[in-house]
């Protein structure tokens, strides 16, 4: 008998790197656990009924086309929709520059093989979403990593990173994940201004940005860019690839997400995508197009708003409550999380497991940073969209306790 | 005013290889033109009331669950489906060997991701899907080719391509797309022998297997291995990672297919697959499963059966009707897809215009071969699954007075 090639399998596979959350979660989806750890939206918000009859409406009105195949590029009411949205920001945007994705998490990956070589450099902020660092690392991207502060990105520090010579900038303008920070107005027109001189474009993640609970709507990059530096050019989206979803603004369940960029661009992102998926569900697009026509999610987000704001005001309230006072935190004006920074000297590992014992979780910084994850030592996500304010007051007391343990025992004198 | 980086874009990025067929289509959507071209399943047979019975269910029994973020490997009663009906052939599957896919595409896509590094062989059919092809090509595949004859892959021819050491063969033994063959029993045995002789594992792409119209039921790939070279080693699926999907057998618009294979590379696809779209829709998982369950399916196929065949027999008969005595053709025992050759000398691209001319469409040879598609250019794909009979009859009609010309007119005439 032989043997067979997956016995010998481990040895002959490039390493894929892992999702330090999606192991955690695991470990903390007993019923009793409070957990911050998740980035899911509050479930008890989601437009059911409309739902509902939507999936009728679409199945007796489009029958089997709903659920045939279709278009790479995506069903086309639903693109014109989001590019008609645009075009209220002031971006003349046609169908040709909208491409449906299987959420953002595609966009990413599809962006990653357009656009990294093995060894390419990517510049990231410093803490960035994960999942972004998983898809282009796949690719062999090495990273360039900016600090953020208060104000996101921190531009005064661009130019110098900008002649390492990046291939493109990743960056999460609104209540970014995982810091909650929001990148101001002057350095939305540095920033800008900077890619343009370098030459590197923007890849602007912008999931979050419907969901503001204080302070005035800021224009996205793609709309800067195109203000201060392609005012009379005819059509083009120049240095910026816009990229949003309906998973927090709907549901996550449905996949859905999209990619706003230039038409030569969007056109070789359907050649990528043809070979990834073919296309995206047909009949999920079709649905959520019944869904969120005649202005649904606008009236929908208006209803979440305050939900998160309570959420988030009795997230930042338990903490000044429970919270030593050596620790800082963010304080997000939209979005779904927050940041927590310890004292120096916190052993992060240490927190989660005793944090844990006290039925409570978070994850932990390191997650968020391109190289090798000290940076993140000091500092926890925290998710506060799909937990009931006395929960929330509830588990930040649990961590508070938690914290407050390690305080006392840190690392260095056991 | 600065030059956007999109207006210099296409000569900073990567080549993209596109699909002919994908451009084809738009020429021959046309309500007037009778398309052979396409690969859809035929829509007049989706069973809606039953899709949209289980949308409600979903929606009222799951709730916010069907909506919401959901685990990367699939939803676990869909998975344990699929594992309970690969037992029933003998190949001891769990949970843990079960990944769902965004469909047949994105499994082709994860494994591409995965087994390919640039320069890296694959084995593949000559011809072959190319949706396969372009899914490789994206990671740097360069390909071996085995020809094919009526009873599938040449496995006389294959000793001496495994001596080049591809990474992983690529098979699709029932009523292969395009060219409808199937892999005989004898060779099968064959095939899995020289796998297991040259450690070289088994990509078995199967998503037409229940569309049997004649004949017998072949046992896949990943059973013959196990029954001739497994029985004793415990639990192992050994040298064949399985492809399948909902698409032929219930509808390609949910985006539904998995990947079967040992729970160690199950693993590593998994956290691929959180890179590429985090995971598969929750809803269209849940909706697929309440409809499958109870054997449905099997019901289901049942009902499609009689109706594709007749649309293969009308195709058959037609060409022996309309069709000159200098082409030949292969006969689908299943499947969706039959095949024709044309005498030496074709211009298939002239044809294809004359073919267009006379409003009926296919699919031209040369993009179903890795090469420079040369061999392909006497050969044609027909789709028989998605045209009514009566239509098909006159289809082939029209289709063979445009070979008659060409064979009157042909290339080296002019």
């Amino acid at each position: 008998m032989s043997t067979a090639w997956s016995d010998r399998f481990a040895q002959r596979t490039k390493t894929v790197r892992s999702s330090a959350i999606r192991e955690l979660l695991k470990l903390t989806q007993k019923p009793e656990v409070i957990s911050f750890a998740g980035g899911l939206p509050a479930g008890e918000l989601f437009p059911i009924a409309r739902i509902r009859e939507a999936c009728n409406t679409v199945l007796e009105l489009k029958g089997s086309l709903s659920l045939q195949y279709s278009a790479t590029e995506g069903y086309d009411p639903l693109r014109d929709m989001i590019a008609q949205n645009l075009r209220r920001y002031g971006i003349p945007a046609q169908l040709e520059n909208v491409l449906i994705t299987s959420a953002s998490q595609q966009a990413l990956d599809l962006i990653g093989k357009l656009l990294i070589n093995p060894g390419d450099r990517v510049l990231v902020e410093a803490p960035t979403y994960l999942g972004a660092l998983q898809a282009f690392s796949i690719y062999g991207a090495d990273y360039v990593s900016v600090p953020i502060d208060d104000d996101g990105l921190r531009t005064e520090l661009l130019e110098q990173k900008l002649r390492s010579g990046p291939k493109f900038m990743y960056v999460l303008p609104n209540f970014q994940n995982p810091a909650g920070t929001t990148l101001s107005e002057p350095r939305r027109h540095e920033l800008v201004l900077l890619a343009d001189r370098y030459g590197v474009p923007i890849v602007e993640d912008d999931p979050y940005g419907q969901l503001r609970y204080e302070g005035e709507h800021l224009p996205p990059l793609v709309v800067v860019d195109r203000e201060n530096l392609r005012r009379d050019n005819g059509y083009s989206l120049g240095n910026v690839i816009y990229l949003s979803t309906f998973s927090k603004t709907l549901v996550p369940g449905f996949r859905l997400g999209w990619i706003v960029a230039p038409a030569e661009v969007i056109a070789k992102l359907v050649q990528l995508k043809q070979g990834a998926d073919l296309h995206t569900s047909t009949f999920t697009q079709m649905v959520a197009f019944e869904v969120a026509k005649d202005g649904f999610i606008d009236e929908h987000v208006k209803k979440m708003r305050p939900v998160y704001r309570e959420r988030r005001d009795t997230m930042l309230q338990s903490l000044r409550e429970f919270f030593p006072a050596e620790c800082r935190w963010t304080h997000p004006q939209g979005g779904l999380f927050l940041w927590v920074t310890l004292p120096e000297g916190m052993d992060i590992e240490a927190l989660f497991q005793a944090a844990l014992k006290e039925k409570v979780a978070f994850v932990p910084g390191d997650s968020f940073y391109a190289g090798n994850g000290k940076e993140g030592n000091r500092h926890l996500r925290l998710n506060f969209s799909n937990t009931k304010p006395e929960l929330i007051r509830e588990g930040i007391r649990r961590l508070a306790a938690a914290v407050k343990l390690q305080l006392v025992h840190p690392v260095g004198a056991r």
